[in-house]
């Protein structure tokens, strides 16, 4: 009998202890793995006072890049979506299109075509569509924009298809006094709009690329007019630059997913004391894309995780994510 | 006796009141008066739920201009004498300064033949002096300066010639849910070694100008390399720009001293629902400094609170700052 006692009591404590451990879960949408073993592990001995890897809470910066880390980025970048709508809305004041590239083709919807004029499509591109407005009337665009568009995957606003595993990480961040930005190669006057909405960061927390904006008067009112001159590129070895620009301290910990981040965690690795690098391996092609180059997937274009940047992963001890593997969801709409 | 009794009663009340209100007062460096009273009427009535001039917290950002706002700018802008400091420093390394302008004036001392070069001048000597080093070296030569040089005319190190109404002003705002940045026309890597210690400021909150930065692998490190090209110069109409680049958002509250402050008001006040500008007036030789434009005071060229401005901020509704009158004291090394 006291045998048999004990054993239910036994039980009782085992059972409160899941209980309480499945309430203060996290990171509900990690499958426990050593990816989600190795954030826990280091912001545990970060934010212990004593510990010899201790980081004071004004020095818990993490920088999180935004395409295919925080959301989707295929089939093409969110920003490309946004500039192809953008040129088929302002196709009509500008008729000289229908014979010009890179916007002939676009507006033919053949992108592939569009982007072979190479980084100078690409800023025609932007110039034709980011520029010329007042960066109140952007912000706007952007809003409008995103109210009604829709991912061709997902048929799901493009806000919608950010990673629920990435947002419950940035609250799990926060609620350890580490303070969160976005450091994308994307435009910082893209993200503003939403991204404080989707992921809980201000726009004084968003690093991005940028064009030149000039102050004037207009009708007596103070603004900010958007010129079609690219000030800033915030990628690859932009990245770092662009973290000391806004932020002023090496980053604690970085999270990525492509080359574009390479430098970013490696200037995160530089500095001393604890230090933590992830980047995301897009291997779900079933949830949402496969595009990573290890396990034979095919090597993609934009956003590329190289077998070279996947051999620096094991070499530098960085924390490699599968999304099939290390995600119970992906999605906050799935199920 | 009954009446007595009363009297003392009452008397007792008063002090009470009188010694909460003194323990209370968060701003116990300002005289009362129409400054003040119209900072604490904004603070309250922006802060108060259900108030039409309500603002939700991560909107309430304010901007502090620095030289001659938060510190002391006189007799030249402090980081000049840094400048200086790091000619004389460097001069052996570099015999060619004996000849050359703007070098051969600084060395014998002769600032004002040094700046006649006008910008060309004061990049040169900016190039010579910021640009070459690491980021990480370059903030532990500010900071070693710092541990040495005095301010001419105060005799203490330069942070501490911060003005203790402006220190408890951030404070009492910060207390009030208020993000304070500063927005200074000097280097933005020149502030930031000192300002999160001087003023509560860290460093991704603190914009400036700035020289470029490379990304660069040195010895197996990865780190920031200062460029001898400028990047951004965040003065006039250059510090909009710079605020809306680094925060994303119109502040509601902005503080400034001088002409280089003006549109950074002016923009503040353009935004829809409550808004506040203050300018400092430097008029009181005694404490600190008099070169302010208004009751007869000479008219500085550096950091000039013109005639001008003066008008606008009677057109405008500006709060203007005596220092002489509305500051019980200026320094905290005072008595």
């Amino acid at each position: 009998m006291k045998t048999i006692r004990n054993k239910f009591a036994l039980l009782a404590i085992v059972i409160a202890g899941l209980t309480t451990a499945y309430a203060q879960d996290p990171l509900p949408s990690w499958n426990d793995g050593k990816a989600k073993q190795s954030i826990v592990e280091f912001v545990a001995k970060v934010t212990k006072e004593g510990s010899p890897d201790f980081v004071p809470a004004p020095e818990r910066i993490a920088t999180f890049d935004n395409d295919g880390t925080l959301w989707a980025e295929q089939p093409v970048p969110v920003q490309l979506f946004f500039a192809l709508d953008r040129v088929k809305a302002l196709a009509s004041q500008h008729p000289e299109w229908k014979t010009k590239e890179p916007f002939a083709s676009l507006l033919k919807g053949d992108v592939k075509a569009a982007l072979a004029g190479g980084e100078r499509a690409m800023l025609e591109i932007i110039v034709a569509t980011h520029a010329g407005m007042t960066t109140a009337e952007f912000e706007q665009i952007v809003k409008d924009w995103l109210a009604t568009a829709k991912h061709p995957k997902f048929k799901k606003p493009y806000n919608a298809c950010v990673y629920q595993p990435m947002i419950e990480l940035l609250a799990y961040l926060r609620a350890n006094g580490v303070k969160t930005f976005i450091v994308s190669g994307g435009g910082i006057e893209f993200m503003r709009p939403w991204a404080e909405k989707a992921y809980g960061i201000p726009p004084e927390q968003v690093v991005g690329s940028s064009i030149k904006t000039k102050f004037e008067m207009r009708d007596g009112k103070p603004v900010l007019v958007r010129l079609p001159e690219i000030n800033f590129i915030d990628d690859k070895a932009g990245k770092p630059v662009g973290i000391n620009h806004h932020i002023g301290r090496r980053p604690v910990m970085a999270f990525g997913n492509s080359d574009g981040d390479k430098e970013m965690l490696e200037y995160t690795q530089g500095g001393s004391g604890a230090r933590f690098e992830l980047l995301v391996l897009h291997d779900d092609a079933a949830r949402e894309y496969a595009y990573g180059p290890a396990k034979g997937l095919p090597d993609v274009k934009l956003g590329a995780f190289t077998p070279a940047l996947y051999e620096q992963t094991k070499k530098d001890g960085w924390t490699v994510v599968s999304m099939k593997d290390d995600w119970k969801r992906v999605f906050a709409f799935e199920n």
